[in-house]
């Protein structure tokens, strides 16, 4: 199963060349996984408030055309990888002249307070699962 | 007749203090203005590719609020003034505790060449003026 | 006595026409702002942690001229007003070409228990005191 | 040869948790390659200018410690691979605590009228050659 989410170029995503900085699409997918979490029921600031944490230890992005202002973007996120600690999100981004660019995130539930990566919460692995469509090995 | 836009307050949109960065309050009433002029027929991207420019000379806000993260927010726009070659759009921010900021936006139409203002487009005027609700003098 | 700062326009800061999006000047506005309490020996992020808070409750920005990819901006920043529990910074950013942009922020101290204004620390008080070149009536 | 690139990490850099959000340590690595390329006499503003792209294609980061709110950060920059179209560069960021985090982009020479990798500009592989410290196989 895949999550799906929908967004716009705007003028401040463009720079001087008049195409998406490419900073700016770990912004949007970071958009795409706090409403992904939402939909599953798990509100990222009631999180980060009560002291859990999953912060993100690896990112990566391919590039493969430029998105153009007032573009039209969908982008689809799934679980590429669920693990004991941590767990992998891919983000692919396609408009109408196909894909864009791919985007990836690693997030470990860390434990703050000795600064260590603990096992991902029940409740959260259960509800990542069904996005997660690699058969684990 | 107001135009409205809706947005959630995301993580980067907050700054350590949970609360969102006075700064990118502009970037999310510009947002709803460029979802407006599409709203209108007006491609931003298509006006500024074209040489049509319509650079904010000022702008302002007011903070009686902080919005926090995950907050959902419901902005209002309507056009404040509608001047002979400027335009000034007046935004107000809720949610469910009330109103939340005001924005202020001041448009001029320049022509690049001579960096003067020039009369707005006829199209743009007509477009505009039934979200301007205050008689003009 | 004013206090002066540097930066340059970068990339990510200029959009599809080529000049600095104008929410971005209140960002730059605000690293001043940083640097000059760093320079007061106030460090913000120490005060935030420690439950002090100085909210910004105005902003503007007067846009003269356009700010281009890689210019070099002299800022300068000066208390404009120092009131019992606020006070009102002022900012000019000029390049060769002469004076870009004013912006102004006006910052409350804030009792975040009772959501109300208290008078400001006398130590931020002594230390803004020589950048107010405006004579107290 | 390494470049060196200083920076604070500002209110705006930092979100809910008070430490850098993941996207923006892209921003910062950009700004040093701005500033390293003017360093070697070559202005990315000029260059866009004149038709000449050097689109990033590829991005990462590794996160090992969060960067705070106020922490000074040296960044040191180096090109890793220096390759007939494209090259790689690598950036390390340190603070008094050790090693925060390492940031990689892949810029490739595009001509954007057919759309295809092109070979590197002599002057600019003769400027980047001195701090590529892999030795080329």
């Amino acid at each position: 199963m895949n999550y799906s989410y929908a967004f716009e170029v705007r003028l401040h995503d463009v720079d001087h060349a008049g195409v998406m900085f490419f900073a700016h699409l770990f912004v949007h997918a970071h958009d795409a996984y706090e409403a992904f979490m939402a939909h599953l029921g798990l509100d990222l600031s009631t999180m980060i408030s009560t002291g859990e944490r999953l912060p993100i230890v690896h990112s990566s992005a391919d590039y493969f055309q430029p998105l153009h202002h007032g573009e039209k973007i969908t982008l689809t996120l799934e679980i590429k990888t669920l693990g004991e600690t941590s767990f992998t999100i891919d983000y692919s981004l396609h408009a109408t002249t196909g894909l864009l660019a791919k985007v990836r995130t690693v997030h470990v539930h860390l434990d703050p307070r000795i600064n260590a990566a603990i096992p991902l919460p029940q409740t959260l692995r259960q509800r990542l699962q069904p996005y997660c469509n690699t058969p684990i090995s």
